[in-house]
């Protein structure tokens, strides 16, 4: 899987993109100097797209081939654009129900709350361009395929996606051990998005402060802490259950 | 965590065993023969402790040392034993709730489980000798560390473990996709215990047939199977629910 969606080489990257291509990640080595190389850099900024800098070491490992420097994964799907994603949702016949995922970074977790996402009849998932899981051979594996089935949006930041949802009169619950309400004590039947936060970290404190709502599964014991592609599923299958 | 686990020799496994040490599993070179590893087979019969015959080169992965045809992976938990756990838990003031997993293979899901039923209260988790993940450095961390915290029992087949519940008044609910019932039409309130499937296979049709309640949790999608750790905390967080 890793090598049918990677391409390498300055030039065969500046075209995959100028050609719509949808790019999941660049790998640039660091110091990199030149013209070809300011076109590179220019376009992904222009573009947005995710680039990092790292060592030719790392390069090395991701292709055999030779790279010139640039290595990007393609990404296999096509986002959604997240304006027409909330509109076509609010106009269904299906009360809106949103997953936005906050910087999550296991492929692992991530591919498994796309399949619970599809399974519980999600509308959307909605992430950020930066610093999230890659959407790689893995991801479709571990969501059973579901990511071929479930619109995903990119957004710069969590909280566009926040703003976006509030101003078209969809509610935002973040799910957070820093809450006081238990998931039972919040309403999922009207249109709503959960928010869910990254392993390490949880919920940016920034996105937080805006929610419209904080909430919490209860937790009987030591360990306190679950899983985020678990607690993920109890808080989709409350909203399920809340609705049916 | 490997290394710190992992024993090698047929007479330095005899003695493990005989001094006690909960073994979980054995690793017997195929085609070996003698007098040292005939006691080494009875003892591993009469004790219940699952071992397989695999090629030379199988050990020679497993351990750097002289391992003479025979590894051991000691287990870093002990085991209770089914009856004292049963009867703790009758005779505690929670109302008891234990998990039956029948042959999950897969150790980030059974660590991942371990995890969401120490967070669930839930009594104990019985699991069979045989066919099952194996409890190693992955479990250890994938479980953060709730191994440690919750009882973990072995009996040599589920089904053991459903009569067991059964006669002590414990209602024994399935987990599958063939229940005609969703998990909000089952009551939890009163003591029971849920059985999950392997990933594969889900739970052994004989097993199905002796169970109290078989339940579902309801698919809205196409892809019409989660991943086996998240439907599990949605199963225990019904439980919890309904007894809070």
């Amino acid at each position: 899987m890793k090598n049918e969606t990677t391409i390498f080489g300055i030039r065969a990257i500046i075209e995959a993109v100028k050609s719509g291509k949808t790019i999941d990640k660049v790998f640039i080595q660091k110091g990199l100097r030149g013209d070809l190389f300011q076109e590179l850099e220019h376009l992904l900024r222009s573009e947005g797209i995710n680039s990092s800098y790292v060592p030719i070491e790392k390069l090395n490992r991701l292709t055999k081939g030779n790279h010139q420097g640039a290595v990007a994964h393609i990404s296999p799907i096509k986002f959604h654009n997240i304006d027409d994603l909330v509109l076509n949702s609010i106009e269904s016949d299906k009360t809106p129900l949103f997953l936005l995922l906050d910087q999550l970074s296991d492929v692992r977790n991530f591919g498994a709350i796309v399949r619970t996402a599809e399974c519980t009849g999600v509308s959307g998932i909605i992430i950020q361009k930066k610093g999230g899981a890659p959407i790689n051979g893995d991801t479709i594996k571990t969501s059973a395929g579901a990511i071929f089935k479930i619109p995903i949006c990119k957004v710069d930041h969590i909280k566009d996606a926040v703003f976006h949802m509030q101003s078209s009169g969809i509610k935002v619950v973040a799910a957070t051990e820093k809450a006081t309400d238990l998931i039972y004590d919040v309403s999922f039947k009207e249109p709503c998005a959960i928010i869910m936060g990254s392993e390490g970290k949880g919920i940016n404190p920034s996105v937080l402060k805006i929610v419209d709502n904080k909430a919490k599964l209860p937790i009987l014991g030591e360990i306190e802490s679950l899983n985020v592609s678990v607690a993920c599923g109890a808080f989709l299958y409350e909203a399920v259950r809340q609705r049916c």
